[in-house]
């Protein structure tokens, strides 16, 4: 069987990390980047945006390594037109819009798109519905992190007299607990979770004003339990700039007259590092569910496992079942 | 739509508790239990096993809640020639197998056989295989406990002098977090578990023969950590009568440069109730996939998530993706 012709299409953190997972799969091989600017930092050929039209007979999947707020909007429906794709749109409120444009999209012209792939969406939707049909009498609960929250920092490094900074996203341990035993009535997003600030300040900056800014911040903190941390140039730089993350799906329930615990747990060093390895899987289901000859948009739900995995089915049976 | 219309065979601990997972459920209808027993302790119609080829008009799939050892290689395979099936058989080097027989069988008859439902295998295949294509990079251990172990608890009680015994099948701590952090190598089944045991000796047996049987006990005990406790009667009846399980898949390995950790954990207080859960809502799929025109056997691997649910596709999406 020769190996699955793939492309990227966005080359910030997420479009570099499928580029590396892509060098590491046996069976995926790297045909090209496609880009606005003439070069990239890469040794992979990079394609002009301009001749997306050229490559439809060289390419059996384009992972869409762009933003979920205005690039995916605009441009993901005609990529579907033009190759099999896999995304990790993330707007969770907007996915049954974005499946029915990519659906409508990849029918028309006669590819697979498959969307929300990731983590969450992605792996954490495939266990919130597992859990939730295996055990009908549930309560459930998804907690993120400890990870970086990229809208968070950005809102901090808006205040006056902040220099660096990142937001960490930490869920509560009680919280936690209560979910795991059943006793999580009452909680939310905001009580499920603190907020932990790390800030370098400018030089001479009112650090009382800067919390002061964070704590009164609507939306983003108020209501939050939130920790804020002022630290050096060094401290931050040398501990700071990861992108961690990770998270919980926890299902507490009933089955029969008898209580059980399904819990999902994701630690993840560089959160597009692991968001890309989901990604790059589900391009083998979006590949070969064209080659049996389907057409249309499908997600992480609509997909069957071993569809995702390089070995053959066969394989897989005896190895892992 | 109307309901599904299931019916079992065999009621044991299992069947019980699918037919009790199965009042539970919104879209599926019992309609029997096929026995050999005139009579059995249930509200719902017993139908003799005698009269299997009469209901194959008004029975949309059958729950076998047969023993692996040896109900199912002798019945299974014709049971699948009558019926849509589900079953849990978990003989895992004998899987293969058991799929080429029910494949077989199902398809010559135009039938659908999901296989080797439950939680291992079921729900840990799931894992093992979604981690290891997430991240293709790893190290993969599976825990198990902790739980009850029915074979051994056998074994404990064939030995003289024992009057009662049960055997839980504990996770090593130290394994567990060696696991974690992908410094598992030499993790075996062996060192990775404890076995710890809870007996209720004959008046007047001699304890010290009782344990050293134990220790020496050859493929049961020999090689691994056990741990031998006497106790009453009395408070073997209060504390040692149910059939918890339960266990860990964990996966950490390398994506691009960095390090990540899938774990899945499973806490259940009764070992067939959590089966029969996940065996109700494979039933489902068995249903789905056969009014959709598909025969033949179907493992867990095979079976889009979104199958075993009994929301539409829409409404998962909307809420759980």
């Amino acid at each position: 069987m020769s190996n699955i012709r793939a492309a990227i299409i966005g080359y910030g953190n997420l479009g570099k990390s499928v580029e590396q997972v892509i060098a590491s799969q046996p069976d995926i091989d790297l045909v090209g980047v496609f880009s606005r600017r003439e070069s990239l930092d890469t040794s992979a050929p990079v394609i002009p945006i301009a001749d997306i039209e050229k490559h439809t007979d060289n390419i059996d999947v384009l992972y869409l390594c762009l933003g979920s707020a205005t690039d995916m909007p605009e441009q993901a429906a005609n990529l579907a037109k033009l190759y099999n794709t896999v995304d990790t749109y993330d707007n969770h409120n907007e996915i049954p819009r974005h499946r029915a444009e990519m659906d409508a999209a990849a029918k028309e012209s006669g590819h697979v798109a498959v969307i929300s792939t990731g983590w969450d969406p992605g792996m954490f939707s495939l266990n919130r519905v597992y859990a939730d049909a295996v055990m009908t009498d549930n309560d459930q609960h998804t907690f993120w992190g400890p990870g970086l929250s990229q809208g968070h920092s950005d809102a901090l490094r808006r205040i006056d007299g902040v220099k660096k900074a990142v937001q960490y996203t930490i869920p509560a341990e009680d919280a936690l607990d209560k979910a795991r035993t059943r006793q999580g009535e009452g909680i939310t997003g905001k009580n499920a979770h603190l907020r932990q600030c790390w800030i370098v300040a400018e030089d001479g900056a009112d650090l009382e004003a800067i919390e002061n800014s964070i704590r009164t911040m609507p939306d983003y903190f108020v209501g939050y339990e939130v920790e804020v941390n002022f630290i050096t140039d060094e401290v931050f730089d040398a501990e700071h700039t990861g992108m961690p993350h990770g998270g919980h799906v926890v299902t507490a329930g009933k089955i029969g007259d008898t209580q059980h615990l399904i819990e999902y747990t994701l630690k993840l060093e560089r959160n597009p590092d692991f968001t890309a390895g989901a990604m790059v899987a589900y391009g083998r289901a979006a590949h070969r569910l064209a080659q049996a000859g389907e057409t249309g948009a499908r997600t992480v739900l609509e997909i069957a496992p071993y569809l995702i995995h390089p070995a053959s089915l066969d394989d897989l049976v005896a190895k892992s079942v």
